[in-house]
């Protein structure tokens, strides 16, 4: 059983025209104007296949295939919001993959002996809050109202304002948290990000561990004075301290931790930022991620000796403070095992890999068996208007998912046809 | 001879009023409301004074005492605009020091043999088109009304406008422009602004040079990818990059230029400046100082090396760029010996030292005779808040320039009853 590919591609093709930012890459930020065309789009085609559709009180879609059978259902999907300026496939591919197969599936004839559930996760990429995964994080019971009422974005609005804005019910969010026992499992078709696929020639990469991060706030403090007035002797400029630990996060990743572990500063914020002005205060963040716990802890460490060392030698006032956490999460072994055995069946190139992004699954784990599949992403770009997957690639992570998703949820005699 | 502290005092107190940032600083743009304000109160006291006052194209305000005399004047100020949120003594002290020692001659019936002209420069701080000391470098004849009416401030507006809608006859810029023998000296008292003269405990510094310096701007470009999903051997991170240079600036003025060189890296901006995504691109700036060419030289020629080094060993594509210049000027030794012996005499605990920032008297330098007072900054600081220099030392730095000005400008008579 194969999926249509055209079809796939018409649905990118319509769903992409709905950007804030056409000629600069996709922008559809949850809760705006472009999401509400998506959400219309996938609507039209959800009733079209018969489907039960619910929006929950974050704003997650949930579309029921087979809601008769009454039974624990395979979740399906991942999210259709992006950041700014982003890319055609990221979280959409998972979307339109599993729109597809549920098409075939109907299309087929197929018997089910489960429901398989579209699900689209709202706000994954925290464009709005700068939380990411917001929808599954409320799915899975991870914020309560009150905290709901206190994020805000960047002009004083709430999520909880903002959803009551956008139509929905966030009163019941806790109503709408996923129980346990609910569904049966969740699988998510995701681009990879990296270049891990694309350098081994792979098509399909299965999921085995997402990592565990820290990020961590570095505020350094020093003591700001004119460039062309203060002899090098008397200064204490946090710049060139942070300078000095920003050199050494990279090498402490790369030399003194694991070969699984990365360590990233993204973005650096500089006061009052003047050329000819030492600065007063700097701050940066560090990302660090491992699958292996103990990665993270190592560059954890050497960082924060290496921000006392640095405020010591050059008279700064410095703090670290942990503001993002999440521990590595591992996928389910019978969901990777089938995911394998139907790749090895169907001929699909394939590896077991690790991801280094955190998505929307992880969030149910524990509260279903998770998997996910990755396809490749051109130069591991992602997050930008090059992000680029194959249709061949496409092609090959949707066939695999469906032929997953009949193995889980038809009949034994349907199981046989394949 | 001594000037009256109070009245000095009283003239602070009144153009302090004048800010747009009100209990955040002293900020008086010019061309802004605030400038006007502070305009009209100079003007009342020079037309108390008697004072012949001209505005000229870019809006430096010459205002002379003696006009009548016919000849060069001795030109004593310094400018009273402001950076945003800055303090209460830089430029303005210059200012109202000559103001006083005008007040003080006029009282004293001191009977001039050459006139006194106070000066007070436009748009020193370079607040509206980020370059420094606009106004003397057009009395300098600097730049050209071409070149006034392209640069433009951050709304787009060209200084030209600027000047014109402030009511400035801009188009008599090049008729405005000081002639070599149209003055007989420039002395400017102002606030170091750095540590020496405290560190020393003097109240007196005189200029001998001001520090030569070169600006870069350097520009890094790397390759934007996740930060969870990109190995570190795979990235070209501008970021980790740009550490590793700034991180040695300030090594390469410590350790490998002369004892008076510095270095400093004020602004930096990364893009896109998310934590958890590797930047696509760095830019900062290098602001090198020195009275010795020697040193600016040496840490010009290993930024460059270390530029390229870096950009080869992380894979990146860097730009470096001259933004801005200026040689090491010498002031008048004619001056600094007058100043030096009136120090002497009036017994000014005094030393000679170099200045690191730029100032507008040092645009004037082979068009006149220049010199240079310094009076303490407390703790260094200027350009905030809490910029301060005591009373004490105030009445210090004016006295001594009301004596020089004296010697310089008065009858033989008038100078025997020094």
């Amino acid at each position: 059983m194969e999926i249509n590919l055209s079809r796939v591609m018409n649905d990118f093709e319509n769903i992409i025209g709905f950007t804030s930012t056409p000629g600069n890459g996709c922008t559809r930020f949850s809760y705006s104007k472009e999401d509400r065309r998506v959400r219309e789009y996938l609507f039209a085609r959800m009733v079209e296949l018969g489907m039960d559709i619910k929006v929950d009180a974050i704003g997650n879609i949930r579309a029921t295939y087979g809601k008769e059978l009454n039974r624990p259902s395979i979740m399906i999907g991942s999210h259709h919001d992006t950041v700014k300026n982003g890319g055609k496939y990221d979280g959409l591919t998972g979307v339109l993959a599993a729109l597809e197969i549920i098409r075939v599936l109907k299309e087929e004839k197929a018997e089910l002996q489960q429901p398989i559930e579209l699900v689209s996760f709202a706000e994954e990429e925290g464009s709005n809050f700068g939380i990411t995964m917001l929808g599954s994080k409320v799915f899975a019971g991870k914020y309560n109202l009150e905290e709901l009422k206190a994020i805000k974005n960047s002009e004083g609005k709430s999520v909880y304002e903002t959803a009551k804005d956008f139509g929905l019910e966030i009163d019941q969010a806790e109503r709408d948290i996923l129980q346990r026992g609910e569904i049966d499992a969740m699988i998510e078709l995701h681009i990879e990000q990296g270049q891990i696929l694309e350098s081994q020639q792979k098509s399909i990469g299965i999921v085995q561990a997402i990592a565990g991060m820290r990020t961590y706030k570095v505020t350094i403090e020093g003591d700001s004075n004119h460039a062309g007035t203060t002899p090098m002797d008397l200064r204490s400029d946090p710049l060139a301290g942070a300078a000095e630990i920003i050199s050494q996060v990279r090498k402490m990743a790369k030399y003194d931790a694991l070969p699984s572990t990365v360590a990233t500063v993204g973005k650096i914020e500089c006061r009052p930022n003047i050329p000819n002005v030492i600065p007063q205060k700097v701050e940066f963040y560090v990302d660090i991620r491992d699958v292996e716990a103990k990665g993270v802890k190592i560059v954890s460490g050497k960082l924060a000796q290496k921000v006392e060392e640095v405020s010591d030698e050059f008279s700064l006032k410095s703090t670290i403070e942990l503001v993002g956490k999440s521990s590595t999460v591992e996928l389910s072994s019978r969901l990777i095992e089938k995911i394998e055995e139907t790749a090895i069946e169907k001929g699909f190139d394939h590896l077991k890999l690790n991801s280094g992004a955190v998505h929307d699954t992880a969030m149910l784990s524990g509260l279903t068996d998770i998997g996910m599949i990755f396809i490749p992403s051109k130069g591991g770009k992602s997050h930008c208007p090059e992000e680029y997957t194959s249709e061949k690639d496409i092609k090959a992570g949707c066939d695999l998912l469906l032929n997953v998703v009949r193995k889980l949820a038809c009949k034994k005699t349907e199981k046989q046809k394949i």
